[in-house]
């Protein structure tokens, strides 16, 4: 008898040198640093540049990377045209993100050329043009022109520049940052694990990277922050039209929604048994930019729906350790930046896509064909049968 | 110390009632057929049916069948776009492919909703308008209007009307479906295997299919036939030049190329110890077409080179058992069919979506996430530098 392994839970695929998830200590580590230790200080760049190179940069390395994300941010006409077909639509921004992606073979940055050096460049260049993706599509649902891209801007400055057509406060672009670093990478998630399946075949880039982002799409992914905050804003109201104390709606909720078997979006998660240590990067990107600019009193609310929420989660299903996982601060953040939950899972594909295209080049350096095997339960030496003697 | 499975060969990933690979025997069983039974008889059709409800259709259940396959040939205009401008940049046949196939999830044909109904109509739709895009982006690359979709024609037919735009002889039809069937599955290769993690978060079956065609582009898939028959063609051209027999040609160069270090393509497989079985499958139905509308002597000179190339790897090769594989004998099918080499892959993904999409559905049925782990070498615990510290 065969063990299957449906989930591939526990099978080792490969040694890496970008993240470990130890999901017991609830601490992530990104290429050598403490998530608390990289997210809050590096740029989007920097991080990006530490998953493709293994280390910070210096200076004018920065400068050269920042140059060349700058350079490469427009897009194709027939990008923007398939963006426009999918704004016609409503394509939820997935799919749109995906389709545009996918035209990117187009702009191939490195002209047919293989080798590390040239997957490099083809990761700058399609890292660099996820913020006009994902923003210009934001803007294409409203109805909006398109900003002209500006190469003058940091990566995460110039996603919210795309988004909004005006220049973020640096609170907000050091918010996003925080966010962008925060996700990154995350062991051998189901995308990332897609990405290195596609290019195991010697595939390219490109296409590993949209494989990425159909498998990023799945909600079992866990990229969906919308939910989580959702509940939050849906307490408040309730709280007050009913008049009564936060605190006592969101535990009634809490209860009710448990007791009928319901899952509360934004605790537990598959990996960590405690605290996903990305809540609490996350908690105090969000407590800095909400003081700065945003709205306090949202932030403070989430605190308390939070702490009633694990209070009734340890209640009753005490030995769970049910805590705050990373998508409840991600949507308390990215609402603080004034982005819409629409486009949340796109912007973790904005970060993600520098562990993709790191894993991939990961992938590429010492290459297997990634191949299970299936086992075969159905019959055997069937005969054919003529269509008109079929019962 | 953990165990690294690299390629995740010899892991068990899941039970399968589509197909089963018996590489010690060099069996194929599809769905419950001997390949041999199955390939020369059905209908694409027919073998679609059999891969997405596990039987042979009936004839009002064929006919239903065909009915919506015919139906939902016709292309958004968006994707024809995305065709131009493929053609445009001379783009390989399978980029084209998967930025076309992405692009059809503007043309839902289950309108959001769910199971397996819906997302049986979402594979049926998907099938139908490949043959379109193939055929279609082939007539691009050669500057020629693309041909207005028929829906009175078989899937196979219609694809060679649409490359052609001419009905085909019947002898023909018979022959792709033949192909189309042999390789309709096969185990859980890496695209299906793709397919399958994509879907395992929950994602849509266009995620999904469009990763399949980015893990089959890679050469290492084995999804490239055409290098096979070029060999042959070479040799042909050298014995003419050099007037000496194809056999002798033949052999010189079969001992140099084995000598060198160097792979002769269509010979060997990761999976089949003896003859792949599909290759005599294949062998037969180009018999059956050269006989009646091709080029014997090609036929002929085929079965010759084939012939010394496997005496010379076994005076080589002693024990190694590399067999003429299924790459050998489609190039020589398809090149019969007037078929071109650079769309071969795309006719193989033409083929296999049937697979693809039955291993979606199959999946879906039963699922669960699909995410290994991998083993972190990295540093640990490193500490922020300010980059002007930076060494």
């Amino acid at each position: 008898m065969t063990d299957i392994a449906r989930g591939l839970e526990g099978v080792v695929l490969a040694e890496t040198r970008l993240s470990q998830v130890d999901g017991q200590a609830g601490k992530l580590t990104i290429a050598g640093f403490p998530l608390e230790e990289l997210a809050p200080n590096a740029t989007f760049e920097e991080t990006l540049h530490l998953m493709w190179y293994g280390r910070l940069p210096r200076q004018a390395e920065l400068d050269a990377l920042a140059d060349e994300l700058g350079q490469a941010r427009s897009l194709p006409a027939i990008t923007v045209e398939v963006m426009r077909s999918c704004a016609q639509k409503r394509m939820p921004p997935m799919d749109a993100l995906r389709m545009a992606v996918d035209t990117l073979s187009l702009v191939d940055a490195a002209a047919e050329e293989q080798g590390r050096p040239a997957n490099l460049r083809r990761a700058v260049a399609l890292a660099a043009r996820m913020p006009t993706i994902i923003g210009g599509y934001a803007r294409l649902l409203e109805g909006k022109a398109l900003v002209e891209p500006r190469a003058d801007l940091s990566h995460a400055g110039y996603f919210l520049y795309q988004r909004t057509g005006e220049e973020a406060d640096p609170a907000a672009v050091r918010g996003l940052e925080t966010y962008l670093n925060a996700v990154v990478d995350h062991g051998m998630n189901a995308s990332t694990f897609t990405a290195r399946v596609i290019v195991s075949t010697r595939s390219d880039l490109v296409s590993a990277v949209v494989g990425a982002i159909g498998a990023l799409k799945g909600p079992l992914h866990g990229g969906a922050p919308g939910p989580a905050l959702d509940t939050v804003f849906m307490l408040r109201r309730q709280a007050a039209d009913q008049g009564v104390r936060l605190e006592q709606v969101a535990e009634d909720w809490a209860r009710q929604t448990i007791e009928a078997g319901d899952r509360i979006m934004g605790f537990g998660h598959r990996v960590y048994k405690v605290r996903d240590p990305r809540a609490d990067v996350l908690a105090a990107a969000a407590a800095r930019l909400f003081e700065r600019t945003g709205d306090q009193a949202l932030y403070d609310d989430a605190r308390v729906v939070e702490k009633v929420f694990i209070a009734v989660l340890q209640d009753l299903k005490p030995g769970r350790n049910l805590s705050t996982n990373v998508e409840f601060y991600t949507a308390l953040l990215l609402h603080g930046l004034g982005l819409e939950s629409a486009i949340f899972s796109s912007i973790f594909a904005m970060a993600r896509v520098g562990g993709w295209t790191a894993h991939i080049l990961e992938q590429m350096e010492d290459n297997v064909l990634i191949r299970p095997r299936a086992k075969y339960v159905g019959e055997h030496n069937q005969k054919w049968v003529a269509l008109a003697e079929r019962g």
